[in-house]
């Protein structure tokens, strides 16, 4: 295999240079500090876990984890997401502090397999993880949340679609009931929101034409407050019929948040985590086709690590944010130039100091010699406006007296 | 090997609690601001790094990198700092921008060896580097950066050590020629800062005493502006001149910066990465034992890269400051509680929206039944006082009318 060029970097991985990190940070800071106001306090887990703890327990499927051993032949994994990390924390750290914890998170996290794809290997996350709290009223401070972040972070028009495991596992218990096969065929059609497929498998199924009309009717149950009263008529089953009445409670409390108008019920929705247990959602941006943010609740992730507490979150897709949502970026001052000779020179770095106490952005440099001193003089005149790209300002010490001068 | 338990991660790397993460958070903010003042602009790079690029060119020990595949069977490294990876983008993304460049970072970096000798396997290092400029000025810049960035860590009283590569590699030339395995021998125990060993090694190499007085007389070059010329005297050979001719003029500067009181000369100082030709320094806090910011001149690195440009930098190590520094934590604002009944949960939701504008950190609560009320009732009346460590202050709106209301 040849090796790579000196300044290559890893397929799938990549560099922040300096006006993207300023809209990136400006997307963390301003999205953390929602969240703190909210009274989620931020936490830092390591970049590796075990495998067999964390690793295992992070529902990303075993060949998207970077796995790595530690110098004790242990096996460990780059942290693929942060939910099953902050669960440890709260296992362990934190577990004699008193429900419900509210905590949140910007992190960057692996995944192994996507640089095949041309996606990205390791990418930003800011989120919450609100432990402690089964009832809608916590689903609903998740979803008030994230819609308060994607706002902080700038995204003006989106819609989060809510669903629940608890209705399809219900309905296809009810439904398909004896065919583990057929409802994950099923699944996995709805994860990937093929619908034309998922029509497709239910043809062929052996059930009778209304188990037929009802699996269909899902795909039809996506829209405001009065899904909740059709998906109550498709199913019978007491796991379908709780997990909407549930649904219903959280649309209400959301509704008294006042942000019903950016959220729909979606009931064809799975989430992308096996740990999902309760309602789940997701986000979508009106200038994106893909999700920016993505959530849901996992009450039986902690018993994993031996605390077995509901808990719900969710994280945004930061670097989707970044790349996708337009709006100016903030326009960067431009550094103001302190130039000076070897005999002023105390006097322009004391400049530049106060400059600097004022919140000015300042660099300096020295024209040391008469040479150095006719390429200032240049500056000063001809090339200001080529100069003028880099400065916001030129203060220029020198003692040679110019024929400008 | 016996499985981790559930709540257990690898040994080395550590999780950063909500206070722990506002003080590290703290460091970061004002540390990079202080940069961005100085005119550094901040990059973000990837986690992972060619072995053969990044991995190489970074000068930490092979041993002490954290290595693992990529599913194309590539050979990766986890960052062990972040001078290589700068050089890298320097020679591809930004060959094409003015010079001198100035940029800065804050990253977690890895070393797989620490975790065994119960050191940290990832910690942070926030610095810069100032890429294109050989002066003594570029040195003294560097230099006056590190001090203002300690003060801005809140690190109270510190000393920088300067040394310069060349120096010691002249005298070493001229004393020890011929005899490269003592050389490395020397500088080794001036690595580890063992002088008795140092000492040692000269009685026992068959030189002049002459010779061996000149190598001891090294050991004394520590102090002021004064050492320049006792350096001087010590040796003739022209690439130590040189050096120490170069290291006054850099002294120079920093009298004119007005920073002269924090620095001092150490000529026996080597630094700790092998990439380093030129002026070296490194920054110890009163109060710790260990260096808290390292430093240096690193003319050959970008040549690695394809792009032969001289380049100085340094990095703090923030996690010993955060960890050293002793001084208040910031208090924080205990968050507002917002309870509320069903009847009234708009209102509250309302009022701790209205309070988050303000910039509050709220919390809700809903007391959904008669029951939950007279926590309610409780908690205001007799339990305020525990509750009181958790709020800094508690709102209700419940319609219950109480015994006490």
């Amino acid at each position: 295999m040849a090796k790579p060029k000196g300044f290559e970097k890893p397929a799938g991985v990549r560099d922040y240079l300096p006006r993207a990190v300023t809209k990136l940070r400006k997307i963390e800071n301003d999205v953390l500090h929602c969240m703190s106001r909210w009274g989620y306090r931020q936490m830092i887990t390591p970049t590796l876990e075990y495998y067999d703890t964390v690793g295992v327990a992070s529902s990303t499927s075993d060949q998207k984890l970077y796995k790595l051993l530690n110098n004790r032949g242990q096996a460990l994994v780059l942290r693929s997401e942060m939910t099953a990390p902050v669960a440890r924390v709260v296992s362990s750290l934190l577990k004699d502090e008193p429900l419900p914890l509210r905590l949140s998170y910007h992190a960057n996290v692996f995944r192994a397999i996507e640089e095949e794809a041309g996606r990205e290997a390791e990418f930003y996350q800011t989120g919450v993880e609100l432990v402690g709290d089964d009832s809608p009223e916590a689903d609903a401070e998740v979803v008030a949340l994230a819609i308060a972040s994607l706002q902080a972070a700038g995204v003006k028009s989106f819609k989060i679609a809510i669903g629940h495991v608890g209705f399809l596992d219900g309905l296809f218990q009810e439904a398909v009931s004896g065919l583990p096969q057929a409802q994950e065929e099923l699944k996995s059609h709805l994860l990937s929101r093929d619908y034309v497929a998922f029509r497709e498998t239910l043809r062929r199924l052996e059930l009778s034409e209304a188990q037929k009309q009802e699996l269909d009717g899902l795909l039809r149950l996506r829209g405001g407050k009065e899904i909740c009263g059709q998906a109550l008529e498709l199913s019978n089953h007491p796991l379908a019929r709780a997990s909407i009445e549930h649904l219903c409670k959280v649309w209400e409390v959301l509704v008294a948040y006042g942000v019903s108008q950016h959220v729909l019920i979606d009931l064809t929705m799975i989430g992308d985590f096996s740990y999902y247990t309760g309602m789940t959602f997701e986000g979508y941006a009106a200038e994106l086709g893909f999700p920016v943010c993505s959530g849901g609740r996992y009450d039986n992730l902690l018993q994993q690590f031996g605390r077995p507490i509901p808990s719900t979150g969710f994280s945004l897709k930061t670097n989707r944010i970044l790349d996708g949502v337009s709006g100016l970026p903030e326009e960067e001052e431009l550094p103001i130039l302190v130039q000076y000779d070897a005999l002023r020179r105390q006097e322009g770095l004391t400049e530049a100091a106060r400059l600097r106490t004022e919140g000015h952005a300042v660099v300096t440099r020295l024209a040391s010699g008469p040479e150095e001193l006719k390429t200032v003089k240049r500056l000063d005149a001809d090339t200001i406006e080529a100069e003028g790209e880099r400065y916001g300002e030129i203060y220029t010490f020198v003692s040679f007296v110019s024929e400008h001068g």
